[in-house]
């Protein structure tokens, strides 16, 4: 199906002064953290305001549950224990996880970052009208709905893709593009990264093939090795190989990848990939620094697949830089002309480098069952869950 | 005892071709760690070279030991079981700590970073041929000797002041002026210290109230609040007291430090910072975030005095940056101009700003005696041990 043969309700898309359309009503998921660590999470339904000035509303198609939906949606609560029943969950809160969630205790919030779906109703600006009637992806922060409301400029036009190919348009192309882009200001030419196998590490693969960009990847399963040398990737590494660290340590010399990429977080995954740079670093040392090599290493932790703390061991001298990374604040600090190339980039090969696949389709009131649950909450690689509205 | 009371062999400066002054021999401590873990300290009978090009021959008067100098004397080894001997240790590395320390098994190291005393043979250069004869304070690298070599470039000449006055001259001082040039060039106005009684947090208190520039003192006593409040430091807060978070988060909020220095490098204390600057940080946001705040956190491990992991909880977003900060990388970063101008006020006020102070003097053989050794490598704060080669 392809946005031209989708029948569209019929809505006014301008505000008039005294006069209103009918309010859009549908069903939206809303996550809620009780300060005694009761985590419910349920359908309501929802009046939508008419769209203001630069925004849009959508009737969603398709919206990804992404790792980084997850925290919010389920973080580190006890689904296997929960109290399923129909549109809604309610969880159990550990302690530890609780206290680090007080900041939003008793919030009502709204969850999925990302999705796809057509304009039914627009704002006055010039941006929001030309997208009327157009399928796009979009970033409404709310996207387990039935209709969201989103920002024009944020919005990328499907043409004739289908929501589905649209859905994963934004967080993981532009995140990947992002680590590319990061890098290169940075002076670098290659970069490493501990989760090569994923969605996200897969568009990343596909970007270096085609930009002849070094890259080291991280797997933790051999057809994951095949897989990503399948996309051109020629730096894998397996993590459960007992030979790890020395692969390890071969591709970062091979490579110069002294800066690298990791959604894990917790443990020490990320010192891992520091004590490898510092062995290649030390090898070309003339001699013995008590303080350890000062070639720079550098690594980003852009996600918390694992909630534990970060370790990092003194191994690897002073010439170490560890940040966390995310998208928004990248994206506000690159300027609309970097990032206007970048989302050109995506909507021009959505098909192919930005490709996402899912194991699952799930309704909303699907999303919400303990099986699903269960499984997207495992964030196992290459297993994403599509959520699908109006299914 | 200043310079000019001092008397000086007298030995010729210039090497010529073909004719050798008679060696400059003296003893000087070297560490081995060996494979199987057996590290030995011990004096040995050195013939010291001729001092070459930029190079002046050092007869060493007083050199500090500093918690960057105790790594390489002493680790993690076991000193309390070690085995001592008039001008010798022989210590057990735990296995731990003795495959960190692989890079230098079987390796013959010299130790002491810096210290003073006065120049007795010169290079050609006219750097070195302007500091024959006169006291200085020098970054040799092997100050735990009755004599160095050292680059001229980084001699600074004491004038009239003792060689206890000038042992100290330039690890502390570079270092305390460090932070703030490079909190400053980061466009800060505020800065965090987390062991601000040390000698070097003591400087740089003394620095910060002269250039009227915000600091965060953290101690751990309430002597060293009353010592810190005494040399004019405003926010100091002890990590002792039951309410330590809620007063560190205050000091952050007074004075906008979200940018700070740690020489302890293992535990929580980082992470601590963090979670104290995150506070203040969510107070300012309008609305919550899943990602926590977008305010840019940044600290700096500049030591180890606790050699167990750095712990980071995800508990502060992603707009966090830690990194390694070492003297040496630092100073090659900021070029002549700014060294100088730091320099400059090192030497304008060497026994006020800069002044160090030290529990106990111990000669080079007194240093590797078991009483010397469980004392110093406790780095009990404003406890420093000064070795005097001569005494």
């Amino acid at each position: 199906m392809n946005g031209a043969e989708l029948a569209l309700p019929s809505i006014g898309s301008k505000k008039r002064e005294g006069v209103s359309r009918m309010a859009t009503t549908g069903k939206q998921l809303f996550t809620t953290l009780e300060a005694d660590g009761t985590l419910t999470v349920a359908l309501e339904d929802v009046a939508f305001d008419d769209p203001a000035h630069n925004q849009v509303l959508v009737r969603m198609e398709a919206a990804p549950i992404n790792p980084s939906d997850l925290a919010i949606l389920v973080g580190g609560a006890d689904m296997e224990n929960a109290d399923y029943t129909p549109g809604k969950f309610v969880a159990r809160m550990p302690e530890a996880a609780n206290t680090a969630s007080k900041a939003r205790h008793g919030l009502k919030l709204p969850a999925g970052n990302e999705g796809a779906g057509t304009v039914i109703a627009a704002g006055e600006s010039d941006a929001a009208q030309a997208l009327m009637g157009q399928r796009v992806s979009c970033v409404p922060g709310n996207a387990y709905s039935q209709y969201c409301l989103a920002d024009a400029d944020m919005c990328l036009p499907l043409g004739a893709h289908s929501a589905e190919e649209g859905a994963s348009a934004f967080v993981n192309p532009m995140t990947a593009l992002g680590f590319v882009e990061t890098a290169r200001a940075d002076g670098q030419n290659a970069i490493l990264h501990t989760v090569g196998a994923s969605n996200l590490g897969q568009m990343l693969t596909r970007i270096c093939a085609e930009d002849g960009f070094e890259l080291v990847n991280i797997v933790r399963k051999s057809d994951q090795v095949e897989l990503l040398k399948g996309l051109g990737s020629e730096h894998v590494v397996n993590s459960s190989e007992d030979d790890f660290m020395d692969r390890l340590t071969d591709a970062i010399r091979a490579t110069g990848a002294f800066y690298g990429f990791d959604p894990v977080g917790g443990g020490t995954l990320v010192d891992t990939a520091f004590r490898a740079m510092e062995r290649v670093a030390r090898e070309q040392m003339a001699e013995y620094s008590r303080y350890g090599s000062n070639q720079p290493k550098r690594m980003f932790i852009y996600g918390r697949l694992d909630t534990s703390p970060t370790i990092l061991t003194p191994s690897y001298g002073f010439g170490w830089t560890l940040s966390g990374w995310l998208l928004f604040p990248f994206l506000q600090s690159i300027g609309q002309e970097t990032m206007g190339r970048m989302r050109q980039r995506v909507r021009d090969n959505l098909t192919s480098t930005f490709a996402s696949s899912y194991k699952s389709r799930v309704t909303l009131e699907e999303m919400l069952t303990k099986d699903a649950v269960l499984d997207y909450r495992a964030m196992r690689t290459g297993e994403k869950y599509l959520v699908t509205p109006w299914a």
